[in-house]
């Protein structure tokens, strides 16, 4: 489906609105991650040990939830919304995005991460960038086992949130994406980190100088990420009009 | 009321779109309980006794909260967005939807949510799945009636936030569904668990093997539920132009 | 204002509909009374002193806001969602509500308020209900007028989520009106009390016993809500077709 | 721009709907200082040093978060909803309001939060008002740069919430922007303070009498507000004919 795409729209890879879409894409990434690390920071500032503290877990699921729902309500109607290369990945696999134009986006928002932490560094002297831990009693396959579950839930409220048949709900659509992280970051922050953006986790190791567990943080997700695509566009909600007529009727 | 709507309705409990209804009852609830169960579990994992921690009691009810509005929006216009046994019988009662469809209904809830309970046992290597506890000073009956109120009180929200006469307002629908199940937790935690969703209890307590003070999550709900179905529908807001039109004028 | 419309609206107080209303504020009220103060329950069980720990301050202030957005949703189009008899009073001094169904209105809202705290305590054995307390620094007068302060902001944003002019701004009306309650109790909480809402406090020393303090969470909010009223109505916002235009302009 | 309109809506700065507009400021301003100033005294109040305690944060997080969101509601189809110096400024930049009108709306700002402050003051007795400070480990300029980030972000925010291309998206826009303001706390709320608002930041510092770093809260979130209008006109999404239309009503 990718493919047949790929030819189709490669023209909208190198448009002026695509480049916008980059931009739009960098501003949000930013803006998400250095609310994300920043928040885990601060935690860490005002707690010796904060990876252990549930307060801090309550801030930064907070933080996820509220920058989340902001970042994807700035570029929603540029960029579509994405903000993870995870929804981009889902996106591309449901064919809703060129392959050419995913990549585009993959490097801008790498790079907004990669940006957000070291702004982050500079700025907040003598403290380290925070990286995505596994708890010591879990395996890296279970941490990505729980990242890659998360990540679906998170891409499959994209494709629920970006769906046209929901009339008036989506206007609550950015909302619901961020609601859904901030959730699933309170029930896995302790166990995988509750990443679900592979970005996120990339800057951060940049920046930290350590890329231990990385690949946890990118298998998971992008297959979650795949699955709930492919689930949403051909399995529980496919172009119909029969289902967009039971839509009305709920 | 059930009873009409079965013989009307029966043949919608087959179609392709009702199994699409079910699949997307398992997906929402699934991610219900792996978040609600998810966050508790969480929390134990920060302090030794979150049971007594009002930090842990804001982080479960905001998981609570943030995942039941994104998880009635994902299945809003697919199954109604019920992600809960008990709205679903509330809605049956009203003859909102057949009995046959409630049945199946409740099998995808069920599954779901011991699917996701079983999961996150195999993830967190040694901790147990949390069930829902009642306060020694409470009796079983006194818990069995809280959580009846609280779930009487979600599902007279479900009914308003379904209904298309409040216009515009339906747009936060899900979200005020979530907002009610957030405040009933930090209300009911401590006490008598603040399930308010017989599938939730099932879940656990299948995964936990144990069903101690299980009649308690299941009585009481159901009572509320119908009730709720009964008053929103037949005292509060019968179906009426005069009042549609009263209102507009609110 | 209030004089005129009780001649001209009289009738509107008998009748099936108006009824309905009040079973509507009766519900609304009872949920929210039924959440505030089971949230200070919960969280007097939890921790020793709640009063001074601002983990429970949190807690009360979500469950405020949560609870009030969606108490104002379930009766926005039956009743107007007042849900406050400080709303309801401001109302009725603006002349959107006659006089005699204004009474209506607090009757219905002050026994709802009672019902649930009686049924908190018998539910929750050996626990007292808690009522609002004025931090020892404060007078009585200052604690008033704070909370003449804080329902002032409240009413005001109750009219001017209930303003048609708003256009698809209004579809938020409800959730904004719980965010103000919630911002509120966190801004005034541990000095007097953040109450907003004298059903609320009624409520709570009925069944307490004790009524001290009572006038100061009677006289500050009722006088909040009549000038929040008036300026809204004659002052920031009054019905001109030039505002209305500008209004939707914006 | 902003020279060519200070000649061209010179008349718009003393109209009736100008003064209204100022009242609106002043209201939303007021609240939001109100609510945001005296959650930091709440928690302080509990807390012995507050400025250390991660619930502190959150608590002041949220209070940011709902006061904003509803104090941009309140006067959004009045005054464009600002609430803040730094985004009239921004909007001034923009073109998207005169000079003379931006100068009137600073004005009603400043006196809004002096006036929230002083009221703070009087009522909470033997309790100072609490300004914001940077941690010791920052650089007054890690401050300012800390605070022109994330400013810009809020003005980024306010210009995408106002902009009638995002359709149904715009119905949570005042919602969106207070979001954006409470994961900004969360991320710098211990290190540069997470003002993001000179009016709070001159009112707190009037009534406290010290203006230790005030220029902090100056010089980089009005840089940073500049930047965020002219980057979303110019760059992210520029004026097409029905841009410049649609600017007035933002």
């Amino acid at each position: 489906m990718a493919r047949t795409s790929l030819a189709a729209r490669f023209e909208q890879s190198i448009t002026l609105n695509a480049l916008r879409a980059y931009i739009a894409e960098f501003i949000s990434t930013f803006f998400f991650v250095f609310a994300v690390v920043g928040s885990t920071m601060s935690s860490r500032n005002l707690v010796p040990n904060a990876a252990s503290d549930p307060t801090s877990l309550v801030a930064v699921a907070i933080a996820n939830a509220f920058a989340l729902a902001s970042a994807v309500f700035l570029s929603a109607n540029i960029s579509g919304g994405h903000v993870n290369p995870a929804v981009t990945f889902g996106m591309a696999v449901g064919g809703h995005i060129s392959v050419p134009t995913a990549l585009f986006y993959w490097i801008s928002q790498m790079i907004a991460s990669v940006v957000a932490c070291v702004l982050l560094k500079v700025i907040i002297i003598g403290q380290h960038i925070p990286t995505y831990t596994i708890a010591e009693e879990m395996t890296g396959f279970g941490a990505s086992v729980m990242e890659g579950v998360v990540t679906f839930i998170l891409v499959y409220t994209v494709y629920a949130a970006g769906d046209p048949r929901r009339g008036t709900f989506g206007a609550i659509g950015p909302l619901v994406i961020g609601l859904t992280a901030g959730a699933n970051v309170l029930a896995t922050g302790p166990f995988s980190g509750g990443s679900m953006n592979p970005a996120c986790a990339f800057g951060s190791s940049v920046v930290a100088g350590t890329f231990k567990n990385q690949a946890a943080y990118w298998v998971g997700p992008l297959f979650g990420a795949a699955l709930a695509g492919l689930l949403y566009d051909n399995v529980v909600f496919p172009a119909q009009p029969a289902v967009a007529a039971e839509g009305v009727g709920v």
